[in-house]
């Protein structure tokens, strides 16, 4: 039995997504005349109570959007130094953007409100770029899948309203976050300028990702969609499948959480592993010793058809997903015991 | 009955196309993991003779990929100054490769190698953008899917040879021009640097686009695709509904045109329309007298419903596709007839 | 005796200009505090009632800027095709401000207010970049000198303002045009919402030029001006012979004037010279017949050490300047008898 | 008697310097005319044993084009946290070259060859930046002139090689640096692939910098020299400042590195100070307590007419450069005496 936790981007449609993407009324989405992707956008929109949404092909996409629109170039964007945007997005902010990153060191990919507060540029400078925006994740993929406090969130927020900086949220795996806290999406969308969520990842969707934010914001990030190459035609069958997602995955997400903590206890027994990280959602990041590389570490687990990733020259991640069962896990147990 | 003639991407997938998407196995294609598209890329390359193929979402992504990758910042790209690169793709040569263009004034779009040669800025003067790339569109829309001359473009890509210029080729509609020459597929596989092709056309997909050229340009162009969000996870069902349409819908692309012609003979002897462009595919513009705006005409039509759109102050297109019947055409005879 | 008829950028500065130059009092610009410089930008701003001005190294550096900050980033800029901001300016406008631009064909590189409104995008069609910004340029160099109608201008002035686009002047050769019409700088500042003028051409200063607006226009202005690498610091003595030019060379332009009208009928009974473009300011430009090229009558010029340049395949340029006398003139006359 | 140590750039050209500049030969820059500049750049490439050299208006511009013309957009360059190329050339890696840029927090901005060798990223890997070079600072501005073990930039440069990366130099005080160690010019010429150096920072000049390179290098610096608007024309009395400095003031420099090493001790026993950084070139850095800020600190000292910089909210800096004398020095003592 193949078990892989190299990502939750891997997962398949179900047989009742499916049935639904199928099914999908269609239309052409350059026109705005797609139903599914038009009731997709729509509901989501209304889920965070933000005026509009914009429904992309990738997390990637939604995020550059969300940077390319509220900065202008030659602006600064604080983020902590392990979040994606600035890790993970073939250099984007810097490509697509032309804004320049400073990149804090917080916990776990968490940054403070203090933080940010003594990161701001002086904008009377013309030798510093502007500080124009903060991005948060949450949770963090490379923080292990860790949560923001909320209360911090929200000090962030006044620090920015008190500096007229805008503040983006990589909600990439928000939900994960969501279903182990007491904040709902409204509460979200209350706190951010624009939030970007990947239907793509632990909602099981084959491809997707939503961008959220006021009217005029959308309506510029769905003009540079355009130059960027994400004006796709008849999206509705995945419109459906991120309606469906929605409506029938978030809560299985707890499962992914339960089966990822049991995980890492099996690695913390694990001989190879010198320690785990915290498992607070469906990732798993376990540090190997200095005298073990993560390729060795990863290779012996394929031998035994399991699969995980490198995130580090002594970092391993596992991530749990819809398509990782209890059978699966059982399974996992032996494999891991050396 | 409404008929509707605003685009060739507006086309819902057939029966035949649902069941095959539904069927298509899947898998991750960021890490390189979905088996349909996969043997998509691999089809489309063997067709052109080519090495290597990018799937993507829209053929404004592979036409920007192309610029983006041949050129660097403050190249110059020659093309006419009604390609679809330069009108309709957000100013995304400028936006997103950083690129000037040159737009010559060709014949319905068509420019020659007479004045690809008389258009090579002087490389030794650093006043000017180096000349790096020409790119050519073949059907060329906005010309009224006006068709190239072979011969014509094996001169260009001589002269692009001599001058150490890269030669591209933006073929959204190119099956519409090899359904009615003698050339194949391998024939502009010989020639140009590198081909966008679009499945969501006349083609009848859903979603998606080719890029094919050599490995290494490929591999580049992957590298910014991710960048700039076009790095989908299980596309699988588009790329099954673009191998099968490259089996079964390539030819019916005929009749497409055939319908038309009979469009722009009934067009011709309208008492609102000026002048027919010549026909010689699936794309038919009429010019109005100096009087009769084409939001008008447009708005007339609406009213029969009978769809087209604007194209200029005065002028109006048509396209005809999969999903525009014989009976239709039956139908809009007399709706044409004023 | 040398007769060099390039350009009116190759001038040295006099005497009296040196001595200025040499006793011109210093400070460190970046930080606000050079005199000289300082006074030659309240000088010029007061000259042509705006607001403020920046002293730049060069007319591409203060015509960039301008389009950088009146532009975001997939806009669209209107100006003629044969102006100095697409054809001289190394691509800047999508390589510095990553805006596309629309070329019109106007007469002698003058545009009017009907091909401009023609040529403005549907700001609500997502395919086409906004047309953001018109500039022109007076006197036009690639139009031979050639001026404005001001009556045009500011009938352009009136579209613009209807439809929401920013006007700039280009006026590397503005004083050209000045002393040969009855408007006057204010004229010219209550009609552009930026102009740049260039005190190294006709003016005959080293190096310099100036970019003029709103406060705020400025301020980011010199924000860019900084990353872009024109930060420089103790400039005054460049500023001083700005600040001396204005109030002693504009005069003189007429007599530049003067002797490229001479020149022009020298040339137009010259066996190897076709047609004479009209003399309006201090170019000429000789267009040759197809049998002889620009390299050939430059290089025939060189032998007898009068110096013209190549301005296109059948195209040579002469141009007047403060270093360029009548005795010079006087001498030339034998030199063009062939 | 003002006592300005703000930075080295305020200096002004001494009565020898400005003879020199008002005897300098001039020509247009932009045609390769100027006998000064080309004196200038000649001189500093042989110095430096590097093949060309580029005269530019400012360090900024000099190292900005560096990075541009060593990469591509969406590559990643390295550097220091504390590099001025990151802090204070307006964002321009990522406005100007669409690079990323990995911070890396060495000693007193000096990185290492183990740092370096630890955050190349894995160039196989589409979701990271490519890595494409290394830029280093010597002496650091913001490390408070701290100078690089030579032995370090070997092994860095070893580790350059081994990877394919580039190694440029930010040398804007590299001469504060040379007179301090046993390392010349052509030491350094051998090590980095490009070199900017400053010559109106402790040499004394009032505008310019030089960026060196191989030919094709310099080359491509040039086209993108003019577009970004450095196309300067009469620059050579500029230029003639750079011979004049390059031959005069060079060993000055430990005359200011003396002067900065008796401010160091002063304010080491000045009771608002923490701790005074280790001194040893021209640039000294103060740390306050936590309940001293550094404007409060500057506005004590303007009182007395004494003049530096906050550097950091409880950091505060003083240059010493060519205008402050061993009589202002003996000045400052009893000022800095609370």
């Amino acid at each position: 039995m193949r078990i892989d936790l190299r990502s939750d981007t891997l997962t398949l449609p179900t047989a009742a997504m499916k049935e639904v993407m199928n099914n999908a009324p269609l239309g052409d989405d350059v026109y705005g005349e797609d139903p599914s992707v038009n009731s997709l956008e729509e509901k989501a929109a209304t889920m965070f109570g933000m005026p509009a949404a914009l429904f992309c092909p990738t997390g990637t996409m939604t995020n550059q959007l969300a940077i390319k629109v509220h900065t202008r170039p030659g602006d600064e964007v604080i983020c902590d130094k392990l979040s994606h945007i600035y890790l993970y997005e073939g250099g984007g902010i810097a490509m697509n953007a032309f804004s320049s990153v400073r990149t804090l060191e917080g916990n776990l990919g968490r940054i403070t409100a203090k933080m940010v507060e003594e990161n701001i540029n002086n904008a009377a400078d013309v030798h510093q770029p502007v500080t124009r925006m903060v991005s948060l994740e949450n949770t963090v993929n490379k923080g292990g899948g860790s949560i923001y406090d909320f209360n911090e969130i929200k000090q962030i927020k006044e620090v920015c309203t008190a500096n007229g900086i805008i503040l983006h949220l990589d909600g990439a795996r928000l939900f994960n976050a969501l279903v182990e806290t007491n904040e709902t999406p409204l509460d979200y969308g209350k706190t951010f300028d624009s939030i970007s969520i990947c239907l793509s990842k632990g909602l099981g969707c084959p491809v997707g990702s939503l961008l959220l934010g006021e009217k005029s914001f959308i309506n510029q990030a769905r003009r540079y969609k355009k130059a960027m190459g994400g004006g796709w035609r008849q999206a509705g069958a995945l419109a459906a499948a991120g309606i469906y997602a929605l409506d029938h995955h978030v809560d299985l997400l707890k499962e992914d959480h339960r089966r990822a903590k049991a995980i890492g206890e099996m690695l913390s027994v694990n001989s190879w592993v010198e320690k785990v990280y915290p498992v607070n959602t469906n990732i798993v990041l376990a540090q190997l010793p200095h005298n073990i590389t993560s390729a060795e570490f990863v290779e012996k687990l394929k031998e035994k058809d399991v699969h995980c990733v490198s995130f580090g020259k002594h970092l391993v991640r596992f991530v749990t997903h819809i398509d990782f069962t209890d059978e699966q896990l059982a399974a996992l147990k032996p494999r891991l015991d050396f």
